[in-house]
């Protein structure tokens, strides 16, 4: 029996990513058997260990380890010792993207099924000098057909765009692009446990358009892009009304809804799915999940935080990685 | 003791607003005390409690009966004779309005304090000649401070714009236009119980905008407004990220979320309210609540629409009429 090997990044150092790293490391008998290996400054992980009382015992990460091996681990990443918690700095922006460019090579290397990252803040990588506005970002440049989706235990979701202003995401809505969109969601889709997965696309306008009288979207773009889509043999219907379709999904163990904006999504996710969410990137040649909180930097350092988003993604991440282990 | 007189308004005769209203009428012991009139063909009631096994026992309603009496009540609409179930036709469409106008005339006048109204089929509208896209496009052409709502246990939010194109919606969202919409709601609310209502404003942006990074409508229109009503007195906060400010509202009884287009708004009402979800219209001299589902033309006729929509639009018309009475 071989375990998957599964990289955790541990975030900005001045958020909630290590404590809610430590929280879901401390109780590996809640998590399904794997390597663990935690990319993190040591002191920043030191500091938070003693603050909540936890000791994880990470053992050192050789990458060339065998793959029977199941535990906790620790990839020392070099940081700026104490984190300033709960404040946006150019540092804990450095340390949050080394953290997570290491994992990635790892990962890219083949030394990883799957990575899961804490969240970081955008604030801070552009302090840090940092082109990326996240996670999705950055490895969008090195995988062009990467795509967002959440998933929780009642709703699946896939995000047509996200990080744009809403005018701007609407003009986006083509044909061409919403094709390839589907595409690249079914083939990632592919390779994930659980499936086939079919796709129900969501409309742009009040009611899908109402026939052309609340918006020509749904005719001109969305329609064709489903009809071309489905002739490839894509399993994909709609476009529905957006206030219907994720009502419409809920509870179907095979349906993931194809949204076009980042808010049409996240409403209804986050409204489903609160605390326990999880974001996982597809179209990657390995697994990349995270909890679908941000850095929560009001409550950082005070042992507050939910644990639960983050203990789901890597229960997902174990979850996708079993595949064609 | 006075009881609030309360007009139904039977809906499309080709839809299920006959089969919801017969059933709710058909339990009397589950709602408020109240004199309820029925506005609609003599004809289709009937076809309608024989194919329901029901039998309503509608007494002639005396618009100047005196306010004591309670009781269930009919005020016959000229129909077209038994309807063309599930089809959208204009004799439909002409039935439905006249039934809606009727009640609306008379709670004009003074003499219904509130109506509930069945779903109609825009389309059957527009058969029919008639230039409204609905009730609530009827009612701002008389009372151009009418603000749609939605009402249910755990969230309350209202409606900037509802019946528009997206790419329309977004170009809406401009200061002035704001500010008189948080002027209106508030008024509207004022006058209903359970308040003092504050407001919770979402964005029009991911993450409302990130500071500009993602969209400047926050900065330039949104902000401004918000501040413009908070200093004439009206309690309002924001602006929220769309995809948090459902969450934040959820089960705070004194919170309206105020939304910025229809589907950003009844993405999160219909997946929280399914079911048992209201619409009223504020900012009338008379109370106007209606359920919030729509014709259903695949499922009329055969006894299966579910009620609970209606029931809870009677009820809280009658709950919202207490005020004053």
């Amino acid at each position: 029996m071989t375990w998957p090997r599964i990289g955790l990044a541990a975030g900005d150092p001045g958020g909630v990513g290590p404590e809610v790293v430590v929280k879901t490391l401390a109780r590996p008998d809640r998590l399904p058997p794997a390597a663990y290996i935690l990319f993190a400054d040591p002191a920043a992980i030191a500091v938070e260990e003693q603050r909540l009382g936890l000791r994880l015992g990470l053992r050192p990460w050789p990458p060339a380890a065998p793959r029977e091996e199941a535990g906790l681990f620790l990839q020392p990443i070099a940081g700026s010792g104490p984190a300033d918690v709960g404040l946006v700095t150019a540092a804990n922006g450095q340390a949050s993207f080394r953290a997570f460019e290491t994992a990635v090579a790892e990962a890219r290397a083949g030394r990883l099924e799957a990575i899961v990252t804490a969240p970081v803040a955008k604030a801070a990588w552009a302090l840090a000098g940092l082109p990326y506005r996240g996670h999705t970002e950055y490895l969008a440049t090195l995988y062009p057909d990467a795509v967002m989706t959440f998933w929780s235990e009642r709703l699946r979701i896939a995000l047509f765009s996200h990080h744009r202003p809403l005018k701007e995401a609407v003009a986006a809505v083509r044909r061409e692009a919403l094709l390839e969109f589907f595409r690249s969601l079914h083939r990632g889709l592919g390779r994930v446990p659980g499936g086939p997965y079919r796709l129900l696309a969501a409309g742009l306008n009040p009611h899908a358009g109402e026939d052309g009288g609340l918006g020509r979207e749904e005719i001109e773009e969305i329609g064709p892009a489903i009809q071309e889509a489905a002739a490839e043999g894509i399993p994909v219907s709609g476009p529905f009304p957006p206030d219907v379709v994720f009502r419409k999904a809920l509870g179907q163990r095979d349906a993931v809804v194809a949204a076009l904006y980042h808010d049409q999504g996240l409403i209804a996710f986050k409204l489903e799915a609160f605390a326990t969410g999880v974001n996982a990137t597809l179209g990657l040649p390995f697994v990349r999940t995270s909890p679908d909180h941000g850095t929560a930097f009001d409550i950082a350092g005070r042992g507050l935080a939910d644990p639960r988003s983050m203990e789901e993604a890597v229960r997902l991440a174990a979850a996708f990685s079993a595949t064609g282990s």
